[in-house]
């Protein structure tokens, strides 16, 4: 037997009871006749007191190895109320090696000194890390809460295929070569879009699945090639169902895990999303949405500025101190100025040659600034200014620490466009995916401005990350034909590429649409959007290696020969 | 708004109430002015009456199209008390054709004329079937009941790549070809087992993973080269541990899913199960075990039979009857006979030499056997007449009817053979994987006798079918060393096959071992042991062929030029 008890769980009640526990050496104390050990498993840790006399001569005893000691549980004299077991130690009478270790290549601690690539090559011994372990179990809790939770509203977890075919759309797939078929392929699932419409049109009214899918791309640090999806898909809904139902889900998961009672998660527009923070991707959770200001430059005839496409502002209340100036200097937007209003009452602002006094006045009596407030602008073509002031925007947070880790802000961003222009294949192509509907009162444009078109499709954004994205689908053959058609695909392309789902449309197909959440991203964000590879148990790099054991690699040669290459 | 209640809740409780119900037409039956629709979603299915005059006449109403209507919730004159909804009706005011259907391929009711063929192909018309849907929601509650009990117990789940390195051992993996790394591939993890271990080196005390495997086998029917494993591991247990507690885990799953209360599972040996039954995966829901019949020979000094390697026989209580002479003469086996008492206390008995009445009336005192008993043999090699006798034996079994799928009798066969001959190679090799430990108490035959050391291995098997399979593993490096020199692997071969995992082996590696339960097979099990491809919702064919998406297909030129092909 390996152990009565493991060593997280004993405490006063158990002063006297005799136990065998076992479990690694974290730490050894030598005080001369007895020493002192923590030993450590997955619940916790416990002291042992241990007499050299009770321990054989050439017995080894190293950090990181194993033991199984038996003793009695006995009360500890300097108690230690940070650790559940503090109150007791073991004094040991027998003791046991089950297994040596070597010095491990860097600290097991809460705080490493080991860098991320030797913490990849020994990943089992980061894993012993309570910060890792406990990203694992929070995923593992995470998992547990959706499935139960969509389970209770009568979805079903359905397992699709992952050796699917080749399609070349969007991202890259990794294929799979057949032993069987010569010169065939399969190819890793990028996502089971097409299997879950095809579950609606099977009659399966709600579908989930906490399913890996794999994309060949290249090396992102956020991105791995195979990562996991919440995926879901509803029958018989609109986009407001969907909506309702996931921001009652996400509300549901953080109330689990992190115990956070969120606000309800407002709705905007791609186009006002743009308008207002100058991306589709907003993070709210520090206010600074953009003023439009060209109204104003007219009527008060500011020269220079009153030309402009689009003239844009932010005030940021009470955040003038010195470390600012180093900020400003490192902005080098040509067509962004600042005003400091200070608390002499007097201004600074940056050197352009329509700021003076008058206009000075003119912003600040329209933004209501105090002093202490600082004004921030951009100026040019809309599209241009919007994304620069957004991204000043974020820089501005970060300067000023508005990026809690423990707020959360989530948001819906909806009906984005359908199309988008490909400047390459001189083509239109799906925003989204080549099956999202487009809003039946944007049809008419089709011909005129494909791509002003909105689609019934909608982000969650969670702090300025995308944590999920979907749309409701085309049921209508009609509409799908058309959309193929502005796709620029003939019909022997959209045979080719979807004929077996086209097939399916012939037989009832149900309205439906659907969601799919990163999980990666997702359980990253709970715990303060640091670094996805923390919580996955065996990542790759950014570069899709695994340098644990060294994958990808050269294959046999009768390998290569028994899938036909060379 | 597509509903406000679906077609499977509305009752007596409901008349008088105006509804809106969606779904796809099941039946039409025409009565001149008037019609019922029988309408089906996935929650059931509800009777429409409608009055023509209440219907566009160019509403071309077909089976399987998708129908919103609008109506009253009636009492129905002529109640159908099978049906949940089948004390009410729906009197539609308004109809509206969300989606039309032509006529499917084959009929979509619980018996349906279509062969496996057509039904792949159209799979998505296969799921709305009630016996392929019900499939799929069993297999759900399976998956959630089984992570929720191992949760409670507290096992982690924690997803393991998928994406790994091609080891040239045991069953063949898919691989895949590296883009970013020339000439480089992956391989698609035919189980998580070593990183499962990997997972015990670091500290995660218990595991498990309900996760994909892939294996490139040639066809066989009850076997997925995609298939799903419930996978799990433990820490600090010996064989005794792990077969209570998944004891319990299976008599709990059974309880929950079929409400089906198991008795104990016996624990027989490898040894004595082929002894008994000429097999390692018995069926014992009917007895008939082998009697061995040596010493009775001998004693009683039967000529020919006293001089053979082994003799055996088999009672079947009260089976004589009129088919029984067919189902004998197909019986073809040399070494085998017969003897039938009849109910007249006279004998019918097989064409031998060694056979006469004072024989017989031994065999037949021997197994009090009465009239109406039939007794069945074998004889010569030992290997030989175990397997041939354990093979008529299920024959016999399935002829009288004997394999009752309601009947569930699992038992777990311990301690099977650590290493076999492999002709071919000329070498031992696993029978499980080489890090299988062995029993301490064999160790020392490794030099005598390699093939007669037993392991610490087990295989769960329910009604003759093997549903889990599992091992403790060696955790100790010497051992691992020795059991690799056995199985003629050079210090080279080692390195570049386990390379990263031997290395793990020097940081403090705990006692543990586990096992794997095949999930297709377990729910095709829990419903009569029928065909796997009814329960994955997209299975492949026999030959590894998705036969509605086409798939493994050719590549586009591109493509492979991409891949570093040709």
């Amino acid at each position: 037997m390996y152990r009565t008890h493991n060593c997280g769980e004993l405490s006063q009640k158990d002063i006297g009871k005799e136990v065998i526990l076992s479990g690694w050496i974290k730490r050894i104390r030598n005080f001369g006749s007895l020493f002192f050990i923590d030993i450590r498993d997955y619940f916790g840790i416990t002291q042992l007191i241990i007499y050299k006399k009770s321990v054989k001569k050439n017995l080894l005893l190293s950090k990181e190895s194993i033991i199984r000691v038996k003793g009695k549980v006995v009360e500890r004299l300097s108690k230690n109320y940070n650790l559940p077991t503090g109150e007791i130690e073991i004094y040991v009478s027998h003791i046991d090696l089950l297994n040596s270790s070597l010095s491990p290549p860097f600290t097991i601690e809460d705080k490493t000194d080991g860098n991320e690539e030797i913490r990849m090559i020994y990943r089992y011994l980061d894993i012993r890390r309570d910060p890792i372990k406990n990203n694992l179990i929070i995923r593992h809790n995470l998992t547990l809460e959706t499935r139960n939770f969509l389970s209770k509203n009568k979805f079903l977890e359905i397992e699709t295929p992952l050796l699917i075919n080749y399609t070349p759309e969007g991202a890259r797939s990794f294929v799979v070569p057949s032993r069987i078929y010569t010169n065939k392929f399969y190819a890793l699932a990028q996502s089971p879009q097409l299997f879950k419409q095809l579950l609606m049109i099977g009659g399966i009214d709600r579908y989930f699945q906490i399913v890996k899918c794999f994309r060949d791309e290249d090396s992102r640090s956020d991105r791995q090639i195979e990562f996991t999806q919440i995926d879901c898909e509803m029958s018989f809904v609109e986009v407001h169902d969907i909506l309702t139902f996931f921001e009652n889900f996400i509300k549901h998961i953080f109330k689990k895990i992190k115990n956070i009672q969120l606000d309800s998660f407002p709705c905007i527009s791609y186009y006002d999303a743009i308008k207002m923070y100058g991306t589709d991707s907003p993070d709210i959770r520090f206010g600074m949405s953009f003023v439009e200001l060209n109204d104003l430059t007219k009527k008060e005839n500011i020269n220079f500025l009153k030309n402009q496409e689009l003239v844009i502002g932010i005030k940021i209340r009470k955040c003038i101190y010195e470390k600012i100036d180093c900020f400003l200097k490192k902005i080098e937007n040509k067509n962004f100025f600042w005003i400091k209003y200070l608390y002499d009452q007097t201004f600074l602002f940056s050197n352009q040659n329509f700021l003076n006094e008058e206009v000075i006045k003119i912003f600040i009596k329209y933004f209501k600034a105090v002093p202490g407030d600082f004004l921030f602008f951009s100026y040019g073509k809309k599209i241009k200014t919007r994304e620069e002031l957004g991204k000043i925007r974020l820089r501005i947070a970060e300067f000023l620490n508005l990026k809690n880790p423990k707020i959360f802000k989530p948001l819906w961003i909806t009906d984005l466009p359908l199309l988008e222009w490909d400047e390459e294949s001189k083509k239109y192509k799906s925003v989204h995916h080549p099956f999202t509907s487009p809003k039946e009162e944007d049809i008419y444009l089709l011909k005129k401005d494909p791509k002003n078109i909105r689609s019934k499709s909608y982000d969650l954004i969670i702090n300025g990350i995308e944590i999920g994205s979907g749309s409701i689908r085309i049921h209508n053959k009609n509409i799908q034909n058309i959309i193929f058609k502005y796709l620029g695909l003939s019909k022997k392309e959209i045979e080719s590429r979807f004929g077996f789902f086209i097939k399916a449309f012939e037989y009832g197909v149900p309205p439906h649409g659907g969601i799919a959440f990163g999980l990666d991203r997702l359980v990253n964000l709970l715990e303060g959007n640091k670094n996805i590879k923390n919580f996955i148990a065996f990542p790759k790099n950014n570069y899709g290696k695994d340098l644990m054991i060294n994958a990808p690699s050269f294959l046999e040669k009768e390998k290569l020969k028994e899938l036909h290459f060379r």
